[in-house]
């Protein structure tokens, strides 16, 4: 076997590299710097947002139920239909319809493994030679990952610190060609915080029409909103462009491991039925993996039956910690956060390198951060904005406060200043 | 936006469209020609294998509790870890260990969302330019459809309905050269119904070996066995070849629906280490999405408390359904079974087309079948051997029987004699 061991090098599979840049793959280096750093103080990670890490957030009881029901009624054991069950398509077209100016019907649904594989999906369909998407950056670093995996060109427009993250709108037009077949908002926003205003959200999909080009909206954090802004769909903006939306139960309802996503095409005008890109995306459905029928099939009862209740204590809770974090993060000189978060359960903040010494970037940073107080946050870089940090708030307060007073003692045995 | 419309145009993407030969794509069409019979008779699928589609097949009680257990406990509502919860991995390591001479660890093991997922990713990591790949013909045609995805030239082996489906072991080390990157070997065999031998199995890792080529051994169906040969995994070979199992709870659990498999790395001296292919998955697993994590967590349980007895009436069953399948075939002349079926859950029959008129080939015997009669058969194309018919048997016995009654009406009609 030795004399034919070239075949066994894969190191140059470079494809599957791509997650060099994933969330997870900084999160899961982090987390063995703290394993190594002898146990000295109890882990607090603000580096994913994973609510339930926090037993504070946990979901509804109906909701787990409906899961719990759907499997005992051995009903759902089958392979489920190539796009979804009807119910379960039916349930989210009627739930997305209740923001949008008309009715969305089940064939504009489909089921997905999470918004990361409705990500998958949507960007394999859209690639083909020479393409390139728009991307936000800061964004949500799936997409580039995802993108290079399938050989699409990706091309950034900046979000403005300065402007409380709106896009930089005048950028779009000399970024799009005649290759260009989409640009991706993500609204509320990862990693930003903010939540982008309706008329904001309006001259983005004008833009796009003019271009001629798709909008790609990830609403993963749809209606997490305690902010001034109220969360506004970009499928609002259908009638003037087509609209691929992106959205997912794990947030709101707080189970990201139930892995429950979808892909709903806001499309009055039937554009992606005449173009193929519906055609492709059913297709594309053929050959891969499903979401559990049970999880289909308890779609409905999850979205129809948790009440009001529950999602307001969890947006009061976000409140509360986002109002704590903006006060914390004040008394830390060497770090800077341009707006108080108004959505979504992250936040970016910049650190001031001329303040600190012997910590020559976000990475370092963080691995100085973990290593020393146990604490994660994720590097800038990983979200497109060297030498800032992402902070998840999406955490029991007093976790919150003593990571921020560990975070701060941290700053000070690196300042400048004596 | 008329004036750029050719930007809109998706018909060209062509990595999509490998679903033309998926089973589900086939089977959905036939599905289509059904409901516009006008429902003369109650549908009957023989044509997609899943068990569930008959109440005669039902999981265990122990596993639906298991997955309640876990919804409910709400300790699995979180992220996944990348390579998949440790107690799954390391339940899944010790089912496979009992029928191998040596222990393998949870770090072996990587849960996949399905045996679907499983071969997605493995052919994603196998796959660079100019690699090729080995596959059995007839054979399961997720691996043609995904090959083609991710740019991996197929090069197919046969299996010899003369020789009980064995593989023509002589044509394999023509059809490798330096590119090639595995050989796939389906045991027990989806389509042919087959259980390759000890021997046999044997001398097709020593080729491998031999040829400096890792073996995919897809096990979906492992243990679901009810003629002479017994189940023997590939692994057993590992020692001389290293070995790639992938393993589903969907068939031999009756739970499909489940999305439940996995791979193992079946590799004694490390092989897969060396040469990057583990690094390659684990970067991969990065960039995909999970199995849910209460359903991960549920397998323990799963596979530890599901009773023998379980297994043994659904093996009883099929052995049952194998034979009368077999007797009721014999009756139709133009059909030719050369096996009565040992092992998994379908079986291949040719169609003799030298005794009947008017139906040119084994789709037009499918299409006309499935609106003539209301029962779904797969056409033998799908598979790679056209001018045959794979039939799944994990019926109800009644309905089985029932559904050959209508084949034999439908064969008599087409008949050559009078
Ligand atoms: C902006 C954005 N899109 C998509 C996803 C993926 O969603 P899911 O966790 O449902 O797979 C996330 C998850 O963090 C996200 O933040
Ligand atoms: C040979 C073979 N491999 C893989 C699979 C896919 O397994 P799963 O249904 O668990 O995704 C199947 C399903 O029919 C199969 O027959």
């Amino acid at each position: 076997m030795e004399n034919r061991s070239e075949k066994w090098n894969f190191e140059e599979n470079k494809k599957v590299n791509a997650s060099s840049v994933s969330v997870r793959g900084v999160y899961n280096r982090l987390m063995e710097r703290v394993k190594n750093n002898g146990d000295k103080k109890p882990l607090i990670s603000l580096c994913r947002v994973d609510p339930t890490d926090h037993p504070l957030f946990r979901t509804s009881l109906e909701a787990s139920d409906a899961v719990a029901t759907a499997v005992h009624s051995y009903n759902f054991n089958c392979y489920p239909p190539t796009v979804g069950l009807p119910q379960a398509k039916r349930a989210i077209a009627n739930h997305l319809s209740a923001d949008l100016p008309y009715q969305l019907s089940p064939e504009n649904v489909f089921l997905t493994i999470g918004g990361t594989q409705a990500i998958n999906i949507i960007l394999t369909v859209l690639a083909r030679p020479g393409a390139n998407i728009l991307l936000p950056r800061p964004g949500y670093p799936h997409y580039e990952s995802r993108a290079s995996c399938c050989h699409l060109e990706v091309r950034h427009f900046d979000l403005l610190p300065e402007r409380g993250w709106e896009v930089d709108l005048d950028s779009l037009e000399a970024l799009a060609d005649d290759n260009t077949v989409a640009m991706v908002l993500i609204n509320p926003s990862n990693p930003c915080g903010n939540v982008f205003t309706y008329q904001h959200l309006k001259r983005f999909a004008e833009i796009a029409r003019k271009l001629g080009i798709a909008v790609i909206s990830d609403e993963v954090y749809a209606h997490v909103t305690y902010g001034s802004n109220p969360f506004v769909p970009m499928g609002v903006f259908s009638p003037i462009v087509p609209v691929i939306t992106i959205g997912s139960l794990s947030k709101r309802w707080l189970v990201p491991g139930w892995r429950t996503g979808w892909i709903a095409t806001c499309d009055p005008h039937g554009i992606f039925h005449k173009t193929g890109l519906v055609k492709n995306i059913i297709n594309y459905l053929e050959i891969t993996t499903d979401l559990p029928t049970f999880l289909q099939a308890a779609i409905p009862e999850i979205i129809g039956k948790t009440k009001d209740d529950f999602f307001l204590k969890n947006l009061n809770i976000l409140r509360e910690t986002a109002n704590i974090f903006y006060d914390l993060c004040k008394e830390i000189p060497c770090l800077t956060c341009p707006n108080k978060p108004e959505g979504a359960m992250s936040v970016l903040v910049k650190i001031n390198f001329s303040e600190i010494k012997d910590i020559v970037d976000d990475i370092d940073f963080c691995v100085k951060l973990a290593e020393e107080e146990s604490v994660l946050l994720l590097p800038g870089v990983t979200v497109g904005l060297k030498n800032w940090v992402r902070i998840s708030f999406a955490v029991d307060s007093s976790d919150f406060v003593e990571s921020f007073s560990r975070i701060k003692a941290f700053c000070l045995r690196y300042s400048k200043m004596p």
